[in-house]
């Protein structure tokens, strides 16, 4: 660690490191900084009071080896940690920075946005400002062939990236103001926007469910499901928005198909269409949004796979939607094992509702 | 990129890599592996047509920019992504190895076990046997100190991994055969479930929702959720499980209170101690079990967040089980993002369900 800290030290002004914070022995990214720069770690009194109570608040005992997630160098200022117990380093030294943060995903994320950008921007006198559009329904390659030459622009850049939930595209552009960045990022926006028209769901921080909060609260609608092969991932999405239980009302997980009829999807449409058919997708909704007297009801049934199921193939899935402004039933073919088939299944409908919330086919 | 694949080449045998072998402009990885070894790349024909089918398949023409994933150079050996479209290489150039594989991770990681694992044991003649004992309910660093000193084992290893789902503790020996390897990583295995003791709940790839599918099938009972807090998650992992249809019946979410009442939750109880109690969780597991006429009923309620409820704080739930041999109800607090909340809060009902069905508290 200290050789290849050292070959960064010669090549860069800022090094950016993830990971080794934590408590364990083989968590050594401290005493790596600290042997490069030659210092000894000292122990901070007041963070390893913050770690003890961190530790109080859970009712457990803060193990002794945590003790050293409190160590501090004279070059470093800890980076806090809210949502977990290892301070990040912003490490200042000989014209260097050195910014050490936790491996854990969000920690280090929250940590990035809040902690590390902030001081690197004081100390470069740069800003960057960055918006990232969401795109459902399209492939990543796709995207960027209709972004075209905007890919090889370079203030802003335009980059895709393929996330679980969509392909994003993140327009960033660099100015001595966050207004003149903003200015330049726009104009790009819009062109990106044109191209992608309503494959385009959202902006940041915003996903499919989010938007649909929006649309349902903006109509005062409450939306139901009544999920079989997603099997209540629908819902999970849609209550992951703060504040969802103003528009989510419930929703039914029917797995077993008995439970599907006593739940009002008639047998008889069951027993001509079959359980996997857009027939049976478009009673559930129905069934769904008349039982809990909602105005919107979606309906779900599918094949998750491994195995097929009344011949029909892995990842045939029907989307119902029943609507007070109409119903629309839709088959789509999905790939991938069991939990990306849920994962893509529960997406694809909620590209759908937005679409129909949209007025759009 | 040819730079740092020299310095690599010049102090490794076996090179690993991941990620730049996608379609588009900024996925060079084939291009620097090619001018490393000096080689042109040719395209390989039986995997362009392929290419061609998988997008047909999807009812989609490929992107002409997706040709160069056709790629081969004469060094190296394509290996099969089945779940994608980016096959990876295995170089073999003058004693050296390089891996190249995708940096979709799951993409990535059936590669890694199916097509570059068997490759290099069969290359070096050493195997490697690995166990992973699934851990849930303790912290990592106090797995670690109850591990004590076989962390400083050298063979087998052991090291524990915080994953979002269980901490893992893997032991990993090295020998000449597998049942040799295997018999290595028993004996500490065996040490180590024991001082872990009721807390490691599975092994390699099983999750809690995998064991309690098994325990429920073992019985023959069948399982319904009535969920509030964590919206449908609760079934969505039980359902992630393939065959989870024979122990699965269904759920419902229950995101408003009229609708707790209305699917059997006695309203007085809901007014008495409030919809975040343990009174109510454990009148919802009660509902379910009877509405659905199912063995194992499991109710959940709490507070997700960002914003508390009823003078409850962000992060309280309460999780009732009933079944056949008896009722229990548990309050827990939970600390993070809402989402965190509505995953720990769903992984903690599948916990104390899994040790109520062993009988354990």
């Amino acid at each position: 660690l200290v050789a290849t800290l050292r070959r960064a030290w010669e090549r860069a002004d800022v090094i950016i490191m993830t990971g080794g914070l934590g408590p364990t022995e083989d968590d050594v990214t401290r005493e790596a900084i600290a042997e490069l720069v030659g210092e000894t770690p000292q122990i901070d009194e007041a963070y390893l009071s913050g770690l003890r109570a961190w530790f109080a608040k859970r009712g457990v005992a803060m193990p002794a080896r945590n003790a050293k997630q409190a160590w501090i160098i004279s070059s470093a200022t800890a980076l806090a940690n809210p949502i977990g117990t290892a301070p990040g380093w912003f490490v200042e030294k000989d014209g260097h920075i050195i910014i050490a943060m936790p491996g854990v995903p969000r920690e280090m994320k929250k940590m990035w946005a809040e902690q590390a950008t902030p001081r690197l921007q004081a100390k470069t006198g740069a800003t960057l400002f960055t918006r990232t559009l969401r795109v459902y329904g399209l492939g990543e390659s796709t995207v960027e062939e209709r972004l075209g030459d905007l890919i090889h622009q370079m203030n802003p850049t335009v980059a895709t990236y393929a996330k679980s939930d969509a392909v994003d595209v993140r327009i960033s552009a660099k100015a001595s103001t966050t207004a003149e960045a903003e200015d330049l990022v726009q104009a790009t926006a819009a062109h990106a926007r044109h191209v992608l028209g309503k494959y385009v769901f959202g902006v940041d921080r915003e996903t499919l469910a989010s938007v649909i909060s929006k649309l349902l609260l903006a109509r005062g609608w409450h939306i139901a499901a009544m999920e079989s092969c997603t099997g209540g991932l629908l819902m999970s999405y849609l209550t992951d928005v703060p504040g969802s239980s103003d528009s989510v009302w419930g929703g039914i997980v029917t797995y077993a198909t008995e439970l599907k009829i006593a739940q009002g999807v008639p047998a008889d449409i069951i027993e001509q269409y079959g359980v996997v058919s857009d027939a049976t997708a478009l009673a559930m909704a129905r069934a769904i949004r008349h039982n809990l007297s909602v105005e919107v009801g979606v309906g779900i049934t599918g094949v998750a796979g491994p195995e097929p199921q009344d011949d029909k193939p892995v990842g045939e899935v029907h989307i119902g939607i029943a609507l007070p402004t109409g119903e629309t039933v839709t088959q789509v073919n999905l790939w991938g094992e069991r939990a990306e088939i849920k994962h893509r299944a529960a997406l694809t409908a909620l590209n759908l509702l937005r679409l129909q919330l949209l007025g759009e086919e």
